[in-house]
């Protein structure tokens, strides 16, 4: 953390641009058997059997991730990962990604391959063939825009706009983690700057920081709703914290909802980083964005196949738009929830 | 030109994310069957009936584009053409876009709307939808990133990789003209920093200036192929320049060529202004970018159904990979293409 690993440093300019093309497409293999054409021609060639979603996402240097303690491997596994969260919220299957760059001439040949070993394990890991991009340079930092394309089978696919009355309201893992992992790696930061011979020790905060610098996407989820014979009725992915996500999903299918403070997934390593910022860890995981869980609605009668799945909890139910969005806390008081988001013009998706 | 014609300045602030996307995206209509769902969830679904072409393209101020000549509706409308061209130069056509956006704080939400006019207006023309995208704040300039996807048939697909020997080698349109546009504004550009009260004459330079701040993507050619039922051998769009283009098709059908430097098309207005500035026309039209005509092969056998079409000229036609690629100049003398290119790293496609 916070020193530079990389002791070689090529100037893009000697490799040139064929060669910087060569070098990060080099071994590229396609695996996905809808990629007819990847890399190398005027555009990629895609043959989808069922529908096609497309999703895109920009990363910015300085808005979205500090390079003093984002590792470049790690930014390029979660530039791809954001956004396949985003294409199984559609409760598809990611198939191809699209790469573009731009990058600044302090970045030596060196770093652009720490970026891209990030993205081609991403691609590894989620079966997703890298098929296009762009690179160009910059005046200032590094920029990601990512373009991923899923497949998904007309009935399956799933819209933020199908949630009934009397659904009930599923989130995915735990929430608030990415966000409390970022608080910490910017107190380290704080120290570092005011005595650089420091070495922080993360060794309590793993998962926190685990979750800031290496979300991943929820594929796990998709896979097992298709084991389980669930179609859920709607679906967002979070990422810009829960409260956001459910007015989004409330406002899209023209209900109410109403959640439970007590139901709401925390781990308790995140609980104790709260404690330990002074925060109310509801609020972190109402607000604190990129935890790329997934949040759904399925019917009720639904429940018992999910009612003691690990991976799922229940946080409350649909109900009309009349009766609003709420959420009830320990003490059975009644919230509004309000869109309040994370980082405003950060991260938004039109 | 050099005038801030955006009288009234709102900071994107004052409207916020949401209503910042609203404005965008209000009067947004999918006129393309294929397009499902479109903006408002994680993803767009889109049904192809056939195969799915994907490209991406990023344009960055200060390395593609200077906004003190470039109107922000021209940069919006040629943001969105340029990428088009790389969906017609697969010999297929063009179906949904996604837009990301990154902008400083120096642009206030007016600035984006003209942007927006003109992708909105470029959509309307070439019938594609806009579909999703990403709205970002930048620490500096502004950033486009544009994706098209477009919808091909199997049969129809054209790659660079299919020139067989004595093919016809085809351009549509002049060439150099974008780049001659760019002296001209380049020029006056000075000028007007020195004096800024010159108000200058571009009425001799009408054509040049609209091919650089006013590309169109050549759905015309496509269409009339289709008309006049060639299926090309291999295609490619030229927007690095002739030179570089030609090795590129060469390279992937593993063939050589010969091209005529008598043959070239360039409009007399950019004869006129290579004159003025003093550069050697053919140069110009081998290595000036930004044309977007589409370069394409055709078999001998269809000769006689383009061979007096105003829109195309035979340059030369494909030899033997172990011949080489050559230009005959007007002298008869053989020129080896070099890749020279006229922007490296900046345009570049993977």
């Amino acid at each position: 953390m916070f020193e530079d690993k990389n002791t070689q440093r090529t100037p893009i300019d000697q490799l040139g641009e064929f060669g910087l093309i060569k070098k990060i497409t080099e071994g590229v293999t396609l695996q996905q058997e809808s990629s007819q054409k990847g890399i190398g021609d005027d555009a990629a060639v895609i043959a989808h059997k069922g529908k096609t979603v497309v999703t895109t996402d920009l990363l910015i240097e300085g808005v979205h991730f500090d390079l003093s303690y984002v590792p470049l491997k790690h930014l390029g596994y979660k530039a791809v990962a954001v956004n396949l969260s985003d294409v199984y919220a559609m409760n598809a299957q990611p198939t191809q990604i699209t790469v573009s760059l731009a990058l600044s001439n302090r970045f030596p040949v060196e770093a652009v391959e720490e970026l891209y070993a990030g993205i081609h394990l991403a691609c590894k890991q989620y079966k997703v063939d890298l098929v296009g991009g762009d690179t160009t340079s910059s005046t200032t930092g590094l920029l990601i825009s990512v373009t991923a394309l899923g497949e998904g089978q007309e009935e399956k696919i799933t819209y933020r706009s199908g949630a009934q009355e009397n659904d009930l309201i599923v989130v995915s893992g735990d929430l608030g983690g990415a966000y409390m992992g970022l608080q910490v790696l910017e107190r380290e930061k704080a120290v570092f700057k005011v005595n650089p011979q420091s070495q922080p020790d993360l060794s309590q905060y793993t998962y926190a920081v685990g979750r800031q610098l290496k979300p991943e996407a929820r594929k796990d989820v998709i896979d097992l709703l298709d084991g389980l014979d669930i179609q859920p009725t709607a679906m967002i992915d979070i990422s810009d914290g829960l409260s956001s996500e459910l007015l989004h999903l409330a406002e899209a299918s023209d209900k109410g909802l109403q959640v439970y403070e007590d139901k709401i997934p925390i781990d308790p390593e995140v609980l104790g980083i709260a404690k330990e910022f002074s925060l109310n860890p509801t609020t972190v995981a109402l607000n604190g964005g990129e935890d790329y869980e997934l949040l759904f609605t399925v019917k009720q009668a639904d429940f018992d196949k999910i009612k003691s799945h690990p991976l799922l909890t229940v946080i409350g139910h649909m109900t009309t738009a009349k009766a609003g969005s709420h959420l009830v806390t320990g003490l059975g008081q009644q919230i509004a929830l309000t869109a309040q988001g994370w980082n405003p013009l950060s991260q938004s998706d039109v």
